[in-house]
């Protein structure tokens, strides 16, 4: 477990360098990332490179015995780049050139920025890729930060009409997999495509699923470029990108694959709050916060939700790569950090499967946009809590490492897959119909029993998984019904949800009965969907008692071919089946659960599982308290101001507020 | 009665169709409307006509008893006219130019898509005009729908300044009906002058209201080209084009005048959802339905209120061109449909007085933006509860035909005029002022009464009417109150309401007393008007004491001249007077009333009518059963999922859940 | 004690305009502003000049005895103008470019534009500046209005970056003021910079501070280049311009400088409506009106406190140069305005310090986007209850003047600065704080103590005040601090609170401790802050028990070096400190308080003061009744509608629903 800070040399005086160094030395860091902001101080002039500076501080922190992390610079190109190159400059839906004067302002297919981009990290790369003191790279700076992931400029255009013809080949297969004989859409020159931009009304939901998945490749592309340079010159380092937690507009998966490993950017007060009103269930104020938790701790399922899709990105141990010691500059209300705190979030990352803790950062700008995001320093250089609570941790570091060593293991699999979410973000259909809210549903009910889960993507190895979780599965094919059929024939339990098999990879209905190609895996067939308003309700009847509550949102009518019906309706409709498939079994759940429901409902496949469940679930944990079975470490993680008792082991154990406790069995 | 339903074969392989055709068939269907968005079908290449495609499914369908009603394509012109002739595309209040991708981007101004919209028409004419099997034609389909009435091009500048040139001939007849002297706007070149964008702070409302009336104009215009090919190319059949019910932005009385008769789009769990944030009366909660009725059939009372507009377009029978049949895609939450549901709404057209309903859609599509869209057929092609529904609704034939038979028949009429809707959009003065809303206090009054009700224009032949009500004769001209003075004077009995006679045919404040032109029509002055925040009231004292509740939102105090004071505020100012007209009166109400107070006006206006009413009111009806009287039938239909109970002939009637009785005196 | 009216004799017949005339001086009327937006009819064509007219109405005004005060007409440029000069235009921050149709379209960094108005000005100067019936000039009108006070034009850019080459001198000087080594913001060619649209995805707040200096500088400038003409040719006439009260967008004290006096325009049923939303304190409802006051009266507070700022603007009387008189047309509900109501304002601006109120407008215009907009006569001429109340006034004109002849004089002032309002305007952190916001929560406890408070900038005359409230003292230098210091040492008491020295005069934060340059004045280092959520409190232990109530919003932990301390949280960080400065002290509040903890705090402050008050608190003043003490006077006002009883000296008097007592002692 190694912990680190960001650090930004350029901002101070050299002569603080050293008195920082050591700073960050005492306090028992051991990595410091640097230099992804700078393309101006390292190239201030085009071509002309000054590195001396950089030279100096990599030396300055390795003297103090730090490892240094560079990062590319490409998320912030110089004002004489973008006033040379106007046509660098990406476009937004509306149509307006964003400007300099902020960051991520670039377009990915830009030529033109491709170029500079390349010259840059060839530069650095060839300056310090085998330098001993800079063991690993970030490339560039949390894609897509800023709703940048998508551009509109006249480049793209070209690109994604390139982009589809390597796609389809032929008009006529454009045109039928968009299915553009609705509404006259047919094309019949290829200049005539565009992206949907907010000029269309209503656009063409193939045609926008394409164009997502464009956008998301052009980033995949870009990054590859300096991948390809640094692994030519910075051999043996490390390569990773900073991801964002949750972030949806880009393609994780894509993005995590050429890497070496995966880290994030986790600010528990700013990003679980702008999450929190996408995920949390219906008939709950999606504008306040849940109150069972300290205000200053964030919303901790959220979190982990975050750090699970991260850690399944590439399913190994990932990195944090910038993580919150501080109040923030960018949330709603930034509430000021309390003692405690920022060890109950670096823990936290920990027990999620975090091998690295990078902390945000060391001392706060006093420039320009982040004045007020605060470091572990004060803006007068003076210490914080923040870093008396990293000094405490670093001392502790052998138990940190202890834990750590022993693997994140789960049972559990939540099926993830940015095409599914994209296609019903498209297509809501019902007001608050939400691919990842409904994961949610399954994520939070299992975190509050303390089972461990992944998120993972179909293409991961299921087998490791006794139950595998896919609340919208919601394009399909043959080729993924065949991956879910050989799961399960092997054993595994596997749970299908409303919305399952209803698209096809073009992003049309198939015209087959639903759900489509799931549909012999299912061993029923959908026959009708019923969207239901806020507040109505439809009486079910249960072979399970706790799930006889009625059912919500959404409810999808059922007829049984091969399996059997667990549910049907007051009416006699069915909306839950359970198939066999060789070894093992396939749910459907005709309805969107409540949290009660998926809790029930879990419980369920896990007592009634083919395969039994090593770790019992702890359905007596409180609210508040996150668990974490890690080898023979069980973590527990208070996120309240109460002390709160639980048993994860037979005999209660108390935590205390904002606390973690390591029980060793 | 004829049932229908609207047919897309360009989506399905040809083998397909004979089978839908004698499905349909089977059903019971008369008529199918097909063709309205296939323009890159029928003309894949500029010039080039592929009419072979339609003959054939022409044929399919005739073959099965069917008759066709066609629609012009022109709705949805194909991506190589916009890209040849980018100058036809439409430009948004904001400055944007609408793209190809969706359908309505061309502009009806624009002299190029003029010229290609005939091309086509002309061409389509020509090979189906006589054709036998074709009995009608549809022109292109609901004009303004996606908000596309009004389009800010520079044609349209353009045209505008002509069309200003038209109306008043010089610039200083137009300064003076704009009132351009105010904030020296005074024009002194016609190129000067624009349509009123979203780049004007505050526009001229004089100019707006103008604005807008040139675009709906410009519908019209370009509507009649069609027409007149079709008059000359296809004689005896029917021309009609699909409206959309409570639709604003274009005048639908000019639209419909050159039609042979009018048709709308009916989609009951779609179309209110969105109207009732509009219409509902201040104090009720605007974003929720009304609980009384069943969540799957929308608001029975605001439907109503769209059929009552369309019949009122051309005073006679209309049709139901698309009926929702199943869930919609567009709407908020799109409910599901259940049995009954689509008989009930089929059976509500008929009493409002639909001589025939095509349901949409015969199959949802498998493509593009409307693929969450039901219709009979599910996706797969097997049949839905819709398709049953219709079944036994056409088995029913008989029934219907006699009720439809019957004339539609109202003995009271409320005015609808745009140039006062738009009048009050621009300048609602007070928030949550709508023309619209004011309307629906008194057809809401008068849908729970039982009472039958036109919404005609002030040309329309008024002596049919025992009681018309103006609840806003916003814009009134000598010329106008004639019209009504003659009403009165042969005994009508005439109820105008707040800001009535505030304004000039040219949207200005008439410089004398208010109500200006219709001053001596009702005999007294309005002497000062009071906007009341919500939550105040003013305390009132009527001649009548179901009419003693306080006024709230608006209150006009009047002066009599020649009227007698029906009722005063607590301070002594008369706020309700009645004049004596001929045979007849006039009564002016000066405040805006609740729903409870419309009711108890209506009671007494009925009650003390100079000529007595046929019908009397239904005050026992429960909320959620509507009550039709149609000659000899007596039609209830309940809207809940609650058995109701009604006398409206004296014997109590219970009538099921979502069910339609008709009862025969 | 003057009265007077806008008239627009452009708007109607010339033979109207003797009537109209005498019935204002009937009125008791004294003075008359016209012409303030008649370019287009002095100048209907490019340097054609016709005079005539307006030389007529001159006539006719003073020969009824009323004293003419000319507007010059430069914010509604003619149609001619923008055609000929489109350059003129000004561009929104979206870049959309405003067109004719309005008002305030044209830009004032536009060389066309001011050349322009110059030429306009020096017209109307030299055919009535030296003319006896002309007592006074305003310019232009409302400068900043309808949201113009930014432009985003290219002119604007290239000035934009002139005055940056004025302040800064250089790059290397402008890149460290705004600290642009941040994100490679670095700026090497002064092309390359804009002022920061939206186009910039969160801009730098020194970037964007200056902007908002610059467009306030640019409006200083065009309005000088009218004064100084009309200081040539209209010798001895005032100049004026009317100001919107609590209007944030331009810098008020720069553009009050060189005026004669000022005026501000006074819409209570308006302004305060916009205000409440931005004035009222955390937790209560911003969106409803106080239910205390009567609802057309406007909230009285709001109304006081911005014709405190208009009062502290020069340090001296003001007029109001619009007063509402009935009902308006640009508010939420804008309702109607009862007997008393008018006469209540008139009294209410005299209390604060107004010599002269000119009502607006003496007859509503029927044209245009005002027609809405009510007046002392009605649409029709005839008279309203607006003129009877004014006549009325009129008649009392001799206690009034009595009063106004009395100074206002405070105790206490109120620091207001534009770039502490626009610094933390660009910087919140926490959702809802604003630097009015705070100064609200003083200024509402100190007028419902009846304690009077003036408004005033740093470089004011500080000296007469015993205590001195800076809330938020946001940017600090040292000769700000020094000006404190002096005012304090000399026995001055001064209240700062939190954000107070948190930045550089180029919106950087010190690196220094904070409160930087105020930290020695303090006598404590802010060591620490937190923003806390809605309801989330931090327990206080104060040594004033009325001060002993949870601390909400925002804290800061002080440390004191030469302070002592007044209260500290139950964690024992310090969070209120006194320190001795000379005869005076300095207090440092360390949180945002509630309206009660601010009132608890006056009355500590005034009671433990080192120069005793003479004017004490009226604690007992029931909400609703606004006292003020003027010489020998004693106001009393009743917003609401009960009748309020108070005591203020001594014996208990009742004031009637929306009445004004006068006691004289």
């Amino acid at each position: 477990m190694k912990l680190g800070v960001c650090y930004y040399p350029e901002h101070w005086p050299e002569a603080r360098w050293p008195i920082d160094a050591q700073m960050m030395r005492e306090a028992g860091l051991d990595v410091v990332r640097i230099a992804e902001f700078a393309w101006a101080n390292m190239e201030p002039e085009p071509g002309h490179y000054t590195w001396e500076w950089l030279d100096r501080a990599i030396s300055v922190l390795a003297e103090a015995g730090l490892q240094v992390i560079l990062g590319t610079p490409t998320a912030t190109p110089p004002a004489w780049l973008t006033q040379a190159h106007p046509d660098v400059l990406r476009v937004d839906r509306n149509g307006r050139t964003r400007q300099h004067g902020s960051r991520r302002h670039a377009c990915p297919t830009s030529p033109t920025y491709r170029a500079l981009s390349r010259a840059i990290v060839s530069a650095m790369a060839a300056r310090y890729g085998q330098d001993a003191r800079v063991v690993g790279w970030q490339i560039d700076n949390e894609f897509g930060g800023g709703k940048t992931a998508r551009c509109y400029c006249d480049r793209c255009a070209d690109a994604f009409r390139r982009w589809l013809q390597a796609r389809y080949g032929t008009l006529a297969a454009l045109n039928a997999a968009w299915g553009t004989v609705f509404w006259s859409q047919t094309y019949d020159a290829w200049e005539q495509i565009q992206a949907p931009d907010d000029a269309i009304d209503k656009p063409n939901p193939s045609q926008e699923l394409d164009s997502f998945r464009f956008c998301s490749d052009a980033f995949v592309a870009y990054q590859q470029e300096q991948i390809d340079i640094l692994r030519a010159s910075a051999p043996g380092r490390f390569i990773t990108h900073n991801f964002m937690g949750l972030y949806r507009d880009l393609n994780q998966f894509d993005l995590a694959a050429p890497l070496d490993f995966v880290s994030w950017d986790n600010y528990p007060t700013g990003n679980p709050d702008r999450w929190r009103k996408l995920l949390y269930p219906f008939g709950v104020d999606p504008g306040r916060s849940d109150p069972v938790y300290a205000y200053d701790v964030g919303d901790p399922i959220i979190t982990s939700m975050a750090h699970a899709l991260t850690r399944g990105l590439k399913q190994r141990p990932f990195w944090i790569m910038e993580q919150q010691c501080g109040l923030i500059n960018w949330g709603d209300v930034n509430p000021g950090v309390r003692t405690g705190t920022p060890r109950l979030w670096t823990w936290h990352a920990l027990a999620e499967g975090a091998e690295a803790c990078v902390y945000f950062r060391w001392r706060p700008s006093p420039y320009a946009q982040e004045q007020y995001h605060s470091g572990l320093l004060r803006h007068d250089g003076a210490p914080t809590i923040g870093l008396a609570e990293v000094r405490a941790l670093a001392a502790a570091r052998a138990r940190m490492a202890a834990v750590a060593a022993t693997p994140f293991t789960a049972e559990i699999g939540l099926l993830f897959d940015f095409d599914d979410l994209w296609a019903i973000q498209l297509e809501p259909h019902r007001r608050g119909f939400d691919y990842l809210r409904h994961l949610f549903v399954y994520y939070q009910a299992l975190m509050r029993l303390g089972l461990p889960v992944d998120l993972v993507p179909l293409r991961a190895d299921l087998s490791r998984y006794k139950l595998l979780i896919a609340p919208s599965l919601h394009i399909a094919d043959d080729e993924r019904a065949a991956r879910l059929r050989d799961y399960a024939a092997q054993g595994g339990g596997l749970l299908l949800g409303v919305r399952s098999g209803f698209k096809t990879g073009s992003n049309l209905v198939p015209q087959e009965p639903l759900p489509g190609a799931l549909r012999e895996l299912v061993g029923a067939q959908v026959t009708h969907w019923q969207s239901l308003p806020d507040g109505v309700e439809m009486r079910l009847e249960s072979a399970v008692p706790s799930l006889n509550t009625p059912a919500t949102i959404w409810v999808e009518y059922l007829q049984p071919e091969t399996a059997r019906v667990l549910a049907h309706t007051a009416s006699g409709h069915a909306v839950w089946t359970e198939n066999g498939v060789g070894n093992g079994r396939c749910h459907f759940l005709g309805w969107y659960p409540t949290p009660d429901q998926a809790r029930a409902l879990l419980l369920h496949l896990i007592e009634t599982s083919a395969v039994p469940f090593d770790l019992p679930p702890l359905p007596d944990l409180p609210h508040g308290l996150l668990a974490y079975r890690r080898g023979p470490y069980t973590l527990l993680l208070n996120f309240t101001d109460q002390t709160l008792t639980a048993s994860p082991a037979g005999a209660p154990v108390s935590v205390p507020p904002r606390d973690v406790l390591v029980l060793t069995s």
